[in-house]
């Protein structure tokens, strides 16, 4: 076997945006081996514990910041089944005055606030917030809110410790440190305890958490090494959002494959600051994304070295302790609702338990 | 404008699938109308009043005939998160002995029986079925299940109240002539009532349902001339199930229209008794299915001429009166799921409130 | 049969820009025809005769204005294999400087000039020009073309004969009137004579193309009648050109069917003026035109009624009167160039014989 | 930057199925390098050196075995427009009496012999066979073959030297041992000189060509280590065949990614082979393919440690040395002709001058 020739192992895992998907592809030799998160089932908090009624009015009030995109959608589609978390605003600064459903026919059938620009939101009826804005524009948004807000945010802005490699990799000085100080990075699996006491969560990529799903585990149990870790990723169109670029068209993207971002990707350091905290030292990646002729899903392919005697099966093993198997959409927005879920000491899974869609 | 040359109307519905795309498709001149299932709110029955714990027993014991396929997996989907309907039973000739997760990856969290065949299938377990065999066979085996279970029947074997036609167009005498009697048509929002005492309902063809319920309102209303019908429909493969056919392999599909079936189509008698029913005189239609390159998703594009002094805007009115707006997986396993709910007194869109997956 | 209890059939073409999709889709009951554009073999220019060497020196020089859209990358590629036509000069406004490689990786080994900017653009050594810019602007741009030149326009700014018309659908008065009137319709099949004489062709529409080439026979020959003609059709989505727009984003097209335009699409004028001039009477016609996630290919379902008497056999037999069956690249770059070939008196395929690509 | 830390470098290449996607993907840091089959001038045989008239009588015979498959039909596309190769055989076993049109309508405008059974094959009237037979059966059938024949076999059954190889991977006795030790791989860019003088050519595998072509030359220049190659192979549809199987239907592929024969693929030891024998030691790798979304087109994302001293730039240098950049249909069938073009004494080029199609 190939593999064994010098101790690699081949991890194989997804960003869960479409489950049905990604379960095919999660093949590990033999075994099926599918890469999900836990969900440890949490106390639920006796505020909950009320039995609701149909119609409830929802405990939770909830913006969504920058609604007209694919995550902020994503998001309204996950909401519509929770039942303690109800929308009360929402804003999209180009489609503002606009409905939701006029942007979005999907999601007509919603009982929803009209969007607004987000300069003239008005957050008093307002507990937690999702924010759905592009990087850069996003740290000065949210030093503005109001302090009480509990914050999921989507963008890369409060991901990286280190403002200084912030700078580098976006280009610009990071204008929000002290957020930056405060914010909790969200791999849920990975920091569920410091994300129940959190007041900020910096929402993962999606990359990084098909990366290091399986990788921290792994690393955890000092069952690889930490160099020469390659990883081969592939992601669906929609994780490069819903903004009119050229090299998104449909006539650019199908039937074919499209090589990206080598060595200069922006997840890298993102990748790297995660498994660097759990090995306790620096490690470096390669990593290469590559572009599919498809709307949803990722997966990312990853050639790790095994410390001598350790076997595959081990691997299969640990990672089977690491995460109960369970279904949960993953990616941008389902893990942004399971963060926001943990911070409000609801059940984990809340509002999540859709079966992939297949075919 | 054209149309109004000959007085004619186009309409485009969708058999809803997939409902974030269809919605998409749904546009009739500058008004967008969803026609989407009505959903009566029928009085709970008191028998499922109790609340329910978590882990409930579910109360109706279903079982799956033919779960292999695409309606059969649908259906277990959809099922996950029902709250009285838990499957018992499920049969798959050729899979016989494997579990549902070893044949559809994205099902694996479920908690279910391993298939067995169908002769081996034990009914004593089962309060209600669904059938998703192929048509022919299933009539033989529908008449030897015990006489206590309520059936949906998905394929098209009591679809066609003339046995004679049947045999016409699909090449044999009916094996079951007197359950074809007792056979309801399960074009849920057109005969509902009926629907609800059945013990064997006929659930609709896909095509038929995307082109019933637009037209039969405005048949009934007499907005619409019963001549010239012309129907250009438009579907995804998933229709042609999960058999391996050499049209049906990807390289053969992608970036490709495929006309069939032309003048001949099965669905042609299904459609015009429908329709010549509510008419109550006989209607011929010209119906042209077209295999598109997409999974889910069906739309028809129906071509219709306005009785004098009718204008689009009574249609849009007739159309919107009879179906509230309103979100349901249609199709062949939503539809049938929305008639099993019927015929069990549950409300008709219990489990079935799944918004649509964009994009 | 149901199309037989009005006298109807159903025609099917396409708009060939990929050959292989569309001879798939081109059945007509049982019959294939493949409506393809007939070739008649024209006498070879003595100008041509003589034997060429291998690297030869192209004796009509080309430029291609707006080389970096679909249908100006699509003529380079049909023209590297063209013995006569050797391009000299392209146009991109916005990608003035570049090589056409920089832009279409696939083109990268072709030997051509650097893009410039229209304005900045040197005619003195151009013989013939394709003209792939956009309706509106490309109007001046020709009005300022030395007299010379002989011009295929693959814009809509030619094709109207009545300016009154183009102000109406276009929105702007026609700044170019009396180069309108000069402008002969490029229909080939239906116009080859007037072609061959012409210095400034209007290429047709795709829609159009795919819609007069199996009617106007059938017109003509007195087969079918003149109203409640019907047009549903389907385009891949490079029609649309390669401009960035948010609703032809891969994630908005894939897995989905969209109808647009409906009663209002700026092909209807065109196509109703080719119908009434095969007629000698006005034609109207319903035309709904679907957006369909591929990237090239069209087909027309088009419903027509035929005269008393009349077969679908007799359809048939017309139509393989009428072409020739013969493989061309059609639509809108390989028209363009049949027409030049005709204006520069050389066989009609020239350069276009491809096989389609399939699978 | 990641990948130095362990000087390494990633290759990406295509197997050049369809060149514009391929072209697309060919990115390396921040140039872009064309990994195209170098096409070296080959003195053009007198033979063939006379003027062709244009409706020539075609000097080369050839049989296409197998031809109602995706191979065999590519093969007879790319000959439609070659000078000198005339098909005037086509088997089909169970397509036997019927037209190639019939079954591919995309090629229904040549003027082909109607396809036999490969039992009832006459060669009397062939020169040189393309064989596109399954492997396995392929031995017999070769075997039995006139001995004058000069043959092309894109099947697995003679590409390994081995025959205890074969047997170990393709699971049965190889039938012909003594055509083994004749047959010349034939990876033409490597091997020109000996597939000019054999008489049986093995076409190699699509997934090693794209992986041999871009490392042979590094490692022959010891630019890279012989150890720890990755490789992260991407396929489109296409190359499973047109066989119907459910794991390559349309609504099984669509919208997702399959790692597949994880370590087992029969094509490790084919690449592991030829990179041994450039290498003059024995050579293993890591290979992962996976199953994407399209119909044509492949790409391997290659992972390689340098050795020491060497730079990218160095690796770019020596591709860009060993191929000369050129368009060439690559894969199965261009490879096939490409081939036969070089045992005739032809320009190796000859028929496959064909640029991309894009979109």
């Amino acid at each position: 076997m190939s593999l064994s020739i010098f101790s690699a192992a081949r991890l194989d895992s997804g960003c869960f945006w479409k489950k049905g998907k990604i379960a095919k592809s999660n093949m590990w030799s033999d075994k099926q081996l599918l890469v999900r998160a836990s969900v440890a089932s949490s106390p639920q908090s006796l505020r909950f514990a009320r039995k609701k009624s149909e119609k409830l009015q929802k405990d939770v009030r909830i913006a969504v910041l920058g609604a007209s995109g694919y995550t902020g959608s994503e998001i309204v589609r996950l909401l519509a089944n929770h039942p303690y978390f109800g929308i009360t605003l929402m804003t999209a600064d180009r489609k503002a005055g606009q409905s939701l459903g006029s942007v979005f026919p999907h999601l007509i059938t919603q009982d929803l606030p009209d969007m607004v620009a987000v300069k003239d939101a008005d957050f008093s009826e307002v507990d937690a917030v999702f924010c759905c804005l592009p990087h850069g524009t996003t740290q000065e948004i949210i030093k503005g809110l109001p302090k009480n807000l509990k914050i999921v945010d989507l963008s890369a802005d409060f991901r990286l410790r280190d403002i200084l490699e912030y700078e580098e990799w976006y280009g610009q000085p990071h204008q929000a440190p002290e957020l930056q100080k405060e914010a909790v990075y969200g791999l849920t699996e990975i920091s569920r305890e410091d994300i129940r006491r959190a007041r900020l969560v910096a929402n993962p990529g999606c990359y990084p958490t098909s990366i290091q799903l399986p990788l921290v585990p792994l690393i955890r149990a000092n069952l690889i090494q930490s160099k020469n870790i390659i990883i081969d990723a592939k992601s669906g169109v929609s994780g490069a959002g819903r903004g009119a670029k050229e090299a998104n068209l449909y006539t650019e993207i199908a039937e074919g494959i499209h090589s990206y971002g080598i060595t200069r990707h922006r997840h890298v350091p993102e990748i790297e600051q995660g498994l660097s905290e759990a090995a306790q030292s620096k490690i470096t990646v390669s990593f290469t994304p590559h572009l599919m002729p498809m709307s949803r899903g990722m997966q990312s392919t990853i050639f790790v070295e095994m410390h001598s005697g350790v076997t595959v099966d081990d691997l299969y093993e640990q990672l089977k302790i690491a995460y109960q198997i369970d279904n949960l959409v993953k990616g941008a927005s389902g893990q942004a609702l399971q963060n926001l879920n943990v911070m409000m000491g609801l059940p984990e899974d809340m509002g999540l338990n859709y079966l992939p869609l297949f075919p």
